[in-house]
């Protein structure tokens, strides 16, 4: 890298998640103190660039010392030449009356656009997070109209029903969810994900010795999977800003490694009979410079394989509405 | 302190700015990662506590090793108890028809009622930042409510205004808003606001001599002043994120320091020829642990002291139409 910054991608920079996570990565949080400053490249739909520009005044009102500069863009080459990290967040949302399918067809264009561009333009280097729902589905059209960049560069984000799951069971058992670890999020981000704690811990204990399995499968399980539709019930707008937490611990676990286990939605090798080619939430291993690796050798009892069977059935047949879109 | 946590108190927590605000606080941001980590308690009016619901979920949902605990309320007193540091985010905004006058009247009925909560609730040591808006004379109402805090723990934040000189000199003269320093917003947070650049350096050089005097005085202030406009022009929205990382800094550096020159408004002394007992915008240096002085030594030319005369004029104003709602 030669440039004196990293260039860090953000497309949908205009709307609610991407407001709460430009200042957030501008704020230094994405590679920590010690890196070099960031330049950020913001890429929107031509209706949503004036609402851009007022983002960017307040980005250059922060005076952040960790920006190096700034970029907009509606396209998205432009926005992704040489870019060491990108951020798909934008996606088209399911309006009134539109059908699951619809809504996928909608979506495999703008990611079919952005995969091609991030094959021609971005740094070999690259990593990429889709944020942008349906998101495991998204990660895939991109990641395959990409074939010139390593399928491991490719991610979906699960992080949010991660942190969620980190945030039930500290509340359940009285404990802060930094005594948590290794949570797992398997399958897609939808209602079908599958958050596992067989494998978790609670302050070096047996996660399952302290939180009753009635409760694990009837409330906590449930409430993950419509957690996003209780926040928007309570404040009246979806939940940008533990997104955007969300996104930014993603990336940073990613760059800086974790020694917990963490779920990402990333392209299968057909790890635990999932099949290959999916895009997969799995146990992670982030060993530090964008390395990680699904964690192979855990033991998964009859409910879970169920439940991770359920899941990549649904991205199957979401795989398959698209199907036709894919090169 | 006996508690294992800094007691962090926000009013107008669901409000546009303390959702930018809380997020970032709760990261860490506001005193480093080698502090205690925080308490977070949110005050809301009673109607917006059903959203509040849904912020404390969020922030729950970010599972934040920084954040010790959060509690919420409607009542100040409650809110208040035993903080260590204020943000006194909500504020009445003006509404359609509404008179200055009737802006500045039901803005004292609020502060007056966080004041009293404030000399009654708060720990000795607290420090307060009012960014509600007419912000100096919310803050006037605030101190003169709370007499048995010293006058010092109060604070109006003009450092957005700061910021976006930095901003807009950076841009000017193609530096870096880490170059320049000892920039002064002198005055109200208000259009009459007086940013002065007279003892300020780009780059170790004299700001005078780098910008010239026309575009300064035709172009930037008048930028300055009606910023926040330009921003909501653009975005549809008000400057919420720029305003939480502004609120950010400033408690930021009057706990940590900074060997710059800040602009806080503070209860005046008579500094500079402005009448004492006003809550004005001053150079200011915090030498860390909460203590703050006015930089008292600073030739001020002509066109600076009507500058700051006029500020002052339209405080003392804002001052008398509430006066009788003073303690």
């Amino acid at each position: 890298m030669n440039k004196p910054y990293i260039k860090v991608a953000i497309s949908g920079a205009a709307g609610q998640i991407g407001y709460s996570l430009l200042f957030r990565i501008a704020s230094g949080q994405l590679f920590g103190p010690n890196c070099p400053p960031v330049h950020l490249s913001l890429l929107e739909a031509p209706a949503a660039l004036p609402a851009l520009d007022g983002v960017e005044m307040e980005l250059a009102d922060c005076a952040f010392s960790h920006v190096h500069s700034i970029s907009k863009n509606s396209n998205s080459e432009a926005a992704f030449g040489d870019a060491d990290v990108i951020f798909l967040v934008g996606a088209k949302p399911r309006g009134p009356g539109m059908e699951r399918k619809d809504l996928l067809a909608a979506n495999a264009e703008i990611f079919s656009v952005q995969g091609k561009a991030i094959n021609a333009a971005a740094g070999k280097g690259v990593n990429i997070l889709v944020v942008g729902n349906p998101a495991n589905t998204n990660c895939l059209i991109a990641q395959q109209n990409a074939p010139d960049i390593r399928p491991e560069a490719f991610s979906a984000m699960t992080r949010l029903d991660h942190n969620r799951s980190l945030a039930q069971l500290a509340q359940k058992t009285g404990t802060h969810t930094t005594d948590i670890k290794k949570v797992i999020i398997w399958g897609n981000h939808s209602a079908t994900q599958y958050p596992d704690i067989h494998h978790a811990t609670i302050g070096g204990k047996a996660a399952t010795d302290l939180v009753d399995d009635k409760w694990y499968k009837e409330e906590m399980i449930p409430a993950i999977q419509q957690r996003g539709a209780t926040v928007i019930k309570a404040r009246g707008a979806s939940s940008a800003a533990s997104a955007a937490s969300a996104a930014l611990d993603h990336v940073h676990d990613w760059a800086a490694g974790n020694e917990d286990y963490l779920s990402m939605g990333v392209v299968s090798k057909g790890e635990y009979g999932i099949e290959a080619g999916l895009v997969y939430s799995y146990p992670m291993q982030c060993t530090g410079a964008g390395e990680a690796s699904v964690i192979t050798d855990l033991a998964c009892n009859e409910f879970s394989m169920q439940k991770m069977k359920e899941s990549e059935a649904e991205l199957r047949i979401e795989r398959d509405a698209i199907r036709h879109l894919l090169p």
